[in-house]
């Protein structure tokens, strides 16, 4: 990995978009993932590389949707491999949760090096979608193969950084949806039932601690959150707080500033 | 190079990611490249994938100092040769400006490539860069080299899709820096002289065309363009643009939405 001195004011993004590249490099992420993480920046970068309200209230709706579930499941992909390995297995043990491999450019040499990457971290974790038998109704063969014991079988599936087509197809299915996505406008974001517009690796250590914290509360409590929960006004919400930012940006001025709010 | 069909709708996007991800292959466009050109994207999507107003006005004002200049260079890195490498020499010889080869994550087989690339479209063509003698102070060794004929000589340089730390060692060695970014609050953006928010694709040939309209300018008159322009005026133009279409957005509502203005 190349090394980035910490002092550098852009270092936590250069840390991660080396981490990408890692990921490339181990034959996790595909070139493709590459491309998607740098999209992802530039929405952080408007967000102002922060968790903001919205993904706030996403995330606590996400959680309490997750302890109600009977079957859920959490997604890992190349790029979340690389980002998140040992964030995404902390918050599939906090929920109970199967977590499965699942691919939009499957091939079985990246699916082996996500699931060696993931046991790394924890050599006797389950992971499913290694051999994967049944498929989402309406996607392209290679694209739509799932684990029969996980989102196959899955009332609520947390699908972050997920390609639109896949997102909507799942939503099809009936499954309850959640993705994290940075980009509010992608398909992703626009079809889910329940959209992070966050950075995974802000979301889901924060997803975590909030899955400690409600563990304890009541279902209708859990039921009370999951019913109060506006996905449409959240994005809006998004869409909102760029603007503002823009805004201000915009009056204050970027030119020579060797800071932004 | 995968075939996209024409009547794709993200036909161009697609395109274009493939002359990124074939650019790599080729060995002229570094990993990190691929995730700057995602990043280019996603503010492209935001600004409408067309040519707004303010980067018109940055254009004009851009083309009016490089026509007045004694040592005009144009920069070429690996994002740059794989996109526009044929526009990039129309401009040069245009503007009768040196090309020089300057790379943030320089090698000698990446700086060969490039060249070997430009040549392919015209094998006359004078590559500076090569063989870089001389430093931009205050950057690290490899990342500072230029050309003494180049860059090192240079009083109004072109340092398109450009780290913002470069962009600023430029700025304080006392050239004029003018970029073409699409990120309009990046350091290169808030650091150069004159930023072009504007996908290089589209800005390179729109540049080029000017240059042969405006060649016969008195001088008088292209003074009077770059003492009118306003950098900070114009970057707060293009925060202004984005602000406005998340509004129209955040109005109509984008959850499951199919299709967004």
């Amino acid at each position: 990995m190349v090394k980035i001195p910490k002092s550098h004011p852009r270092y936590w993004s250069l840390y991660y978009r080396e981490r990408i590249i890692e990921g490339m490099e181990k034959g996790m992420t595909a070139k493709a993932g590459l491309i998607a993480h740098g999209r992802g920046e530039a929405f952080d970068y408007l967000i102002g590389e922060r968790t903001i309200e919205p993904a706030k209230k996403a995330m606590k709706a996400a959680v309490a949707k997750l302890l109600l579930a009977k079957h859920p499941v959490v997604s890992v992909n190349g790029n979340v491999a690389a980002l998140v390995p040992r964030e995404t297995i902390e918050l599939a043990k906090a929920l109970n949760a199967k977590l499965e491999v699942n691919l939009f450019y499957r091939t079985e040499d990246r699916v082996k090096a996500i699931a060696d990457e993931l046991r790394r971290y924890d050599p006797e974790i389950e992971i499913l979608g290694v051999n994967p038998t049944k498929r989402i109704p309406g996607l392209e063969h290679e694209r739509g193969r799932v684990d029969e014991k996980g989102i196959w079988k899955a009332d609520v599936v947390v699908v972050p950084l997920e390609d639109g087509d896949r997102t909507e197809a799942l939503v099809r299915m009936g499954k309850f949806v959640i993705t994290v996505d940075l980009n509010p406008l992608s398909r992703s974001a626009r079809m889910a039932d329940i959209t992070i517009v966050d950075n995974i690796v802000r979301a889901y250590p924060r997803m975590t601690e909030l899955t400690r914290e409600m563990k304890d509360y009541s279902r209708d409590e859990l039921l009370g959150i999951v019913q109060g929960y506006d996905n449409g006004n959240v994005l809006s919400g998004v869409l909102d707080h760029m603007r503002n930012r823009l805004t201000r940006l915009s009056e204050g001025g970027v030119w020579r500033k060797k800071e932004l709010d």
